[in-house]
């Protein structure tokens, strides 16, 4: 008779030394970090030694192993997709979130019409910064929950499945980001990595490209940071095992010419069509050409690109996302015709009050502008209106007329459009010279 | 009507933004920290945000202000004993810990004769270090609980009482630091002074002198930070508006002949008695001198020792122990004659196993020993024997012969008295070449 082979029992492990150790600046072991998140996640490790680990955390910081040991123990405090079932290669794309970013609706059915497999778990709104989730919800009957099997059915069958994190997936991460909000500890670049990557690597993905968003409108405040957690999760990512690449891009001012859930979803319908802004496109297009690598299903940018344009110009696109809109309950005539996307009751042109060249807009004010008319949520409990929004009639390095309109709000009332327009305008800059738009890739970082 | 006036509500904070505020290296201010502890005593403020704040002041530090505020706010959270009904100074002397260190129990009785109140409040051993109320527990009936009345009626009549933390002071300390030993977090300087301040205020004392141990048995690791901690301390008391100096004196090797409770009490004893080794009589007269200047009772230092002396010579000091332990319900006769304190089984010579000076005496490793025999604690529910220690026949700078005793263990069984006998030797270094010992009174800070 054979026993089966157990896994030896982690060495128990004395939390206060484990935090005096990361305190001193010392370094954890791959067992240490496993046992204690496997102790938190059953509640034998307390949230008041886990948000001291995490202080620690925040002032010594955390190693690329170390780090990855920690994305490793959080990815396996859940279900892991198995997704070897799958043909194809498993790319997903992550954006660190910012301000109009509706990407991923558009880049995921053209990438998936190419032949990537897209597993994508994404998030809501919250603050300023928009969620793909909610944007996705402006489908009328569209939804974000599936179980694994059906998840893995789909991306199998359609190369493409949009959905929100499950209670399965990386638990112990969900815990810990909770108790991170709360005890400013949120700021530490490797405990968003592990954060970041415990979920995607728990899609069950091969590679992965993550856009980190530099600008006024994004998560990371300076370029530097932004830069750090870029390296850090391409770092850790390859230490996983994983391929993955990160693209620096501009966030200076919102991307596109909406903010608001269904503008957003409708803007990000009309790339599929072949239009859409030039921003939109653009940033859409480098992401894509980067997983389009990653798949190894690409020479070099230039076939990535034509590629997508075919994917495009075909209607393969569109039709993907149809039959993901389809299969997820959403009404697919919105892929079609997404003027069927519900529209604010009130639409209000904000005239300019002044003649010049935009030359800044605070993607920030703007997105939270945004939240007050009712497009986001300040608090994960309030409820959003996916109607509502802003259209930006010019961007910066646009002239503008006195009077000729600046931006149109859509409001559930004309309160609400009047009470914002001092806010709106507030965020935007207008001078005599013209400025040009920051270039949209600052920097692209891949492993070596 | 006249309305009773009431102090305003304190503003609602926000803890993640304090905590925010203290990790970039921001100042808190007092009425946002008073806020915090309110919070943590009542149970609105999670022990998860109070672990990451401290976590937040072990690398940023409190100003000396901050420091003042916290410890206020932590005597404000129990009972502050009112010992204004109480004619005279009211000075108590705290000690940071170490190993011997039994001054408290012929310290107390000799300046209480002098004239001084003491309401002192003492704690218990734990690892290498001891602690009064056990080492007071060895005299058979002796009980150190009392109600707050019981206690200040004790110290009005006798000038002093010698009891252990009741439930009602300071429970936010209390509760912090049982959260600081579990978190790392208890290597603060300004959490460190909070927690001693704060107890020692709510006893209603008028001044404090504090017996800072710096050496290889010591709390504070290093001669830098003892200094440091001790001029946190008189600063942040004088801010607290209260006469406060401190003293650092040596602990590298145990002070007085002897480690273990009911030894302890007994050489304690014997320094009221007019007798006792000479340094715990130099440590006693020194942090005396201290308190009778704090509480302007004496001239000078030679009018201090004067006075002491006078009590000791006089059996004044002695009545007042006697009156002590009898209205604490311990036996007095052990007072007059300290033989009668339980004595231990086994009594072995451990005889030096070569000729020469002893040089060094590892002050920890031999309060460790002693615990390993059940002098002490490893844990606070573990149960000691008080007859059971060690008496120094050497110390450091004596000359000791090959074969003469070095050490007598008094042990419980023959077995425990073998077993610690490398332990004992493995803490004694033994060389050719006379070194002096430490000098005892390192340095003396006083407020300006």
């Amino acid at each position: 008779m054979t026993r089966p082979r157990r896994r030896a029992a982690p060495a128990p492990i004395s939390v206060p030394e484990l935090l005096a150790r990361k305190r001193d600046g010392g370094t954890l072991r791959d067992g240490e970090i496993e046992s204690l998140i496997r102790g938190y996640t059953a509640g034998n490790v307390p949230d008041y030694q886990m948000s001291a680990l995490a202080m620690a955390i925040f002032f010594r910081g955390l190693g690329p192993e170390e780090t990855a040991a920690l994305t490793l123990a959080m990815r396996d405090s859940g279900t892991v997709v198995n997704m070897r079932g799958v043909r194809g290669p498993k790319v997903d794309k992550h954006s660190t979130g910012g301000v109009g970013d509706k990407v991923s609706i558009c880049l995921a059915p053209i990438v998936a019409a190419c032949g990537v497999k897209v597993p994508m778990v994404s998030g809501r709104g919250l603050g300023h910064s928009g969620g793909t989730l909610d944007k996705l919800e402006a489908i009328p009957g569209f939804t974000v929950t599936q179980t694994v099997p059906q998840f893995v059915a789909q991306v199998r069958k359609l190369g493409c499945s949009l959905i929100g994190q499950t209670k399965d997936i990386a638990p112990a991460d969900k815990r810990l980001y909770a108790l991170r909000d709360v005890t400013a500890t949120v700021e530490s670049i490797p405990l968003i990595t592990a954060s970041i990557l415990s979920k995607k690597l728990a899609e069950g993905i091969d590679a992965l490209v993550l856009d980190v968003k530099v600008g006024n409108g994004a998560f990371m405040k300076t370029r530097e940071d932004a830069e750090a957690l870029a390296r850090s999760i391409v770092r850790v990512g390859t230490l996983a095992k994983k391929r993955v690449s990160a693209l620096l891009t501009s966030m200076d001012e919102p991307l596109g010419l909406t903010i608001g859930n269904a503008l957003e979803t409708r803007e990000a319908l009309e790339v599929l069509h072949g239009g859409g802004p030039e921003d939109l496109v653009e940033v859409t297009l480098l992401l894509g050409a980067e997983m389009l690598r990653l798949a190894k299903l690409a020479k070099g940018d230039g076939d990535a690109r034509r590629q997508m344009k075919r994917a495009i110009d075909s209607g393969a696109a569109l039709r993907t996302m149809k039959a993901i809109v389809t299969a997820q309950h959403g009404d697919p005539r919105v892929v079609d015709d997404p003027s069927r996307l519900r529209e604010a009751r009130h639409r209000v042109a904000l005239p300019s009050p002044r003649a010049g060249y935009v030359r800044a807009m605070d993607a920030k004010a703007l997105g939270l502008a945004a939240v007050a008319i009712g497009a986001g949520r300040m608090r994960t409990e309030d409820v959003i209106d996916p109607s509502v929004g802003f259209v930006l009639r010019k961007k910066v390095g646009d002239a503008v007329k006195k009077g000729e309109p600046l931006v149109d709000v859509h409001a559930a009332s004309k309160t609400d459009a009047e009470r914002i327009r001092a806010r709106v305008f507030g965020a935007i800059e207008i001078g005599a010279k013209r400025v040009a738009p920051s270039p949209l890739l600052i920097k692209a970082i891949r492993a070596r």
